[in-house]
């Protein structure tokens, strides 16, 4: 197992943190909703939508009764990378209020740290509705509040400095600041020896941005996360097999979801296919590429081979879809530590 | 079956509303907490305690990652009766803030309807800090925030004429207002030639509170849930048979849980057992008299008989102590089909 990447891959000085993660900071309102309730608020079954409080206000008057918990995608990656042992760190920026300190709260009871900017004004802690069908697909509508106000000043440059790999989620990338805090803290890493990975998140988004994205992809991302449909969105094109070959010759490690089928790892000599695991009930797919990112990385920190990285990362993601909830409750160490060795 | 009451047990106007709660508006933070974690914040395993602000944030720094979901005593048990199919109202008191609204909306969610008050000044919509052993045993640390302030200008007095049943929860007794409140809304309801039910809800809040209660009971009260704890402590006593005539003499109908043996349903002239039902997995006791209340006044709007009564008490029950979280998630109204026809 080998590959190359544009970036230095060694630091003088030891990597005190394994991952940090940096993407919004959102408190998840979740609710099993009917698939007519979905359809007649206009909603694709799937998707993530950003909406604005108006149209947060109408989906939430139409979801049935909620439970909240922490949510947010690089989050719910540091989570399950604390889960498995690994030392993990969040940055993002929430509001002083109630769901603000929910979401620190929840960070650090389970062992991840927190370096994000809690700020005193402007708009709320942001949030995610979540009508989870029946057949388990999850369709989001997110508020992004506060932390989509994130920018180069609300990084943790110690941190970042200091983490083995700096870990940025896709869906900051709708505002300017964020893309401009993802390319500051790439930079950052890299001066480091440290390595950056990309979750390429969702399809609209990538449709949304799709040369800034590459941009990213192609200068500055060393470990690339996507699932087929944001691959092929990247490189605009429907056939995955294309979208595999470019990405190939841009990015030294992809890693690709593919649902059912498991994941795929792509390097520039290697094409590693890792079944999925056995889930005996499917409930809700929230965070399931999360997870798999989660339990990939916690491999790649341990200089694990690719296709055990990817093994332990379907080991997660079939935790995660097993219950309703964006984070694992089960230990993941227990789960993975046939190919994760304590 | 028969039971007398002091109150008058026919109104010229038929009911609009099965049952109107009048109780704490609370939003749980439920988390998994080992013994050591309750034991070492010196919290009595299975109380219910109130806490100040310090307090809470003492105990919920010490707690792990958490849901919120909204609970409340007499709120949860008109959540059941509307899982049941009866036409159920709550009235309590929030804070025009995010837990205000996420308790609001749980509520009509679910189809009961919301008369209560919100309000745009003092403290913040209370919330209650929930450990949940591995037992399944839960110890709860309210903060009662926005909720305790509620006095009798709080009341829907419409509403509470147009009950069958005003369903009042003991947890409010803390404060001079809500007794006061108990005591304007009890005569309402007789006035109206409606029946008042009370729960116990707490030991400790009985014995802050026992003249009061005996008051309440003894002058007021129509139809009285407790558990055996409950019900000993309000008659100062460790002997629950003892207890059990006392509660005979004087209120006309109670209903007494019994934890894994069920309940008794006590009346001038009658002892009815009814065992409980078989739990396959027991998860969190949170909400389970709550639960009971809701089935039994359930079958009692319909002018069921008590030991069916008490059947659907024990199926509702069942049902919310078999998983995480105080409020039914399945449909209770098919589980209780066959003793509660539709």
């Amino acid at each position: 197992m080998s590959f190359t990447t544009s970036a230095p891959l060694s630091s003088s000085t030891p990597a005190t943190i394994d991952v940090l993660g940096i993407g919004n900071a959102l408190v998840d309102v979740l609710s099993l909703t009917p698939d007519e309730v979905i359809a007649s608020l206009s909603i694709a079954k799937g998707s993530m939508n950003l909406v604005e409080e108006d149209r947060m206000a109408e989906i939430y008057a139409a979801m049935g009764a909620a439970t909240e918990a922490s949510g947010g995608s690089a989050a719910n990656t540091m989570a399950g990378l604390a889960s498995l042992g690994a030392r993990a760190v969040f940055t993002g920026r929430v509001r002083d209020d109630v769901l603000g300190k929910v979401f620190a709260h929840d960070l650090t009871a389970i062992g991840v740290g927190w370096a994000g900017s809690t700020v005193s004004d402007g708009p709320a802690t942001g949030c995610c509705l979540i009508l989870v069908s029946p057949d388990a697909e999850r369709s989001m509508n997110t508020f992004l509040g506060a932390s989509s106000l994130l920018g180069p000043e609300d990084l943790a440059f110690a941190e970042i400095a200091s983490a083995a790999i700096v870990y940025l989620e896709g869906y900051l990338f709708d505002r300017d600041d964020a893309q401009a805090a993802y390319r500051v803290a790439s930079h950052t890493a890299h001066s480091a020896g440290r390595r950056v990975a990309l979750t390429l998140s969702d399809t609209f988004c990538v449709e949304r941005h799709r040369e800034a994205f590459l941009d990213l992809v192609h200068s500055h991302v060393d470990i690339l996360f996507a699932n087929e449909g944001e691959l092929c969105a990247l490189y605009d094109t429907t056939d995955i097999d294309a979208a595999i070959a470019s990405v190939r010759e841009h990015c030294p490690l992809s890693a690709v979801t593919l649902g059912e089928h498991g994941a795929v790892i792509v390097t520039a000599d290697e094409e590693i296919r890792v079944p999925a695991e056995h889930v005996t009930q499917l409930l809700d797919t929230t965070g399931a590429g999360d997870q798999f990112a989660a339990g990939f990385l916690a491999g790649l920190v341990r200089d694990l081979p690719l296709a055990d990285c990817g093994r332990i990362g379907n080991i997660a993601a079939a935790e995660v879809i097993s219950h309703i909830g964006p984070r694992p409750q089960a230990d993941l160490a227990t789960l993975a530590q046939s190919v994760l060795p304590r």
